[in-house]
């Protein structure tokens, strides 16, 4: 089947984006507004785009009914900051929790029941319950499209001491939660992969 | 434990980004160059940024050793556009020998022994074998760090007839492979959560 999506609505092509590009690591990201009121929504469309200095794109979706984006966008500006917090298994239904709709004057982190820690540079909170936490500063906002993409700068990293060996993550430990169309998906069945003829440079 | 990572090294900070932004989804991009030759290679930084009208982002990395985004981004600039394939289980050895670095003139396809079938709208071809493929149109190239990242804007969208049932993609079925730091994940422990008390409004 072939779809020229100019004739489909932007309900139908979203279905399409979501079941189509996963699995797709969870941003969940707490800011503050400029009068002190946390703000704390999960967002999967969420990359990596600059490893130097290392950057991070999150596209805050502007859809009919949710109105999360505009508080995380807004206290973003505003302070020119936020945080991504890593979502574990043990952390799903607490960000399930902070993903439904409530007006700017709610504190997401008490929806959820998670802690609110200070960070070391900017001034949204870090969830202290995450075992990965990474502030940025707000480096940019564009919108190729109908939707906001927010780049940020990390600034500070926070890792849990046993999580990290030689510089890198236990990803076993980490259990991070991915997401699908609507559900989710563990990082369990994890495999590697040889190439026949290994010619790649390590670098 | 706290990083400030303008203390690290590319390669550190690397460690971090993979071990942490997971599970992503994987991007296998086919190009063709303006003589005619194929390129197919995997890229991991990878989401959505429009929705109305569709667009995706590909970070490409500038990696020491790791020429693959230069055949990639020359292509998709010279003929306008690009396929994104996505990877199903039975597709990930093929998808991992295209990820071995080969001169401009080898033709990755032939490499992953998958067949290159023609698209509707752009020059590059389709990973016949792929469940999904979409067809991009090149909108724009940024830099907001070292790399580059490449946004497309969906023209074409293919799926095989039995994986998509009123209009929602069948995630079971697909079975996509997620990138984690230096290894895969099934997608297939899937759960769904609920909130307490789901205010959210549907659209």
């Amino acid at each position: 089947m072939v779809i020229d999506p100019s004739t489909l609505t932007r309900q139908q092509v979203y279905k399409l984006l979501v079941g189509s590009v996963v699995p797709r690591p969870i941003a969940w990201v707490s800011t503050v507004s400029i009068d002190g009121g946390c703000n704390l929504a999960p967002f999967s469309f969420f990359t990596v785009v600059s490893t130097q200095p290392p950057m991070l794109s999150i596209t805050l979706e502007r859809r009919l009914g949710n109105d999360e984006w505009k508080d995380t966008l807004q206290n973003a500006q505003s302070t020119g900051g936020f945080v991504v917090n890593v979502v574990s298994l043990s952390l799903a239904q607490a960000m399930e929790e902070s993903s439904v709709e409530h007006p700017p004057e709610i504190d997401e982190f008490v929806i959820a029941e998670v802690t609110a820690a200070p960070s070391c540079v900017v001034r949204a909170p870090r969830v202290a319950e995450a075992l990965i936490n990474i502030e940025c500063e707000l480096e940019s906002v564009i919108a190729p499209g109908s939707d906001h993409v927010v780049i940020g700068r990390m600034v500070r990293y926070h890792v849990r001491d046993d999580l990290i060996s030689h510089g890198r993550i236990d990803i076993d430990k980490l259990q991070a939660v991915g997401r699908l169309a609507g559900r989710y998906t563990r990082v369990s069945e994890i495999f590697s992969l040889t190439p026949r003829s290994d010619l790649r440079v390590e670098d």
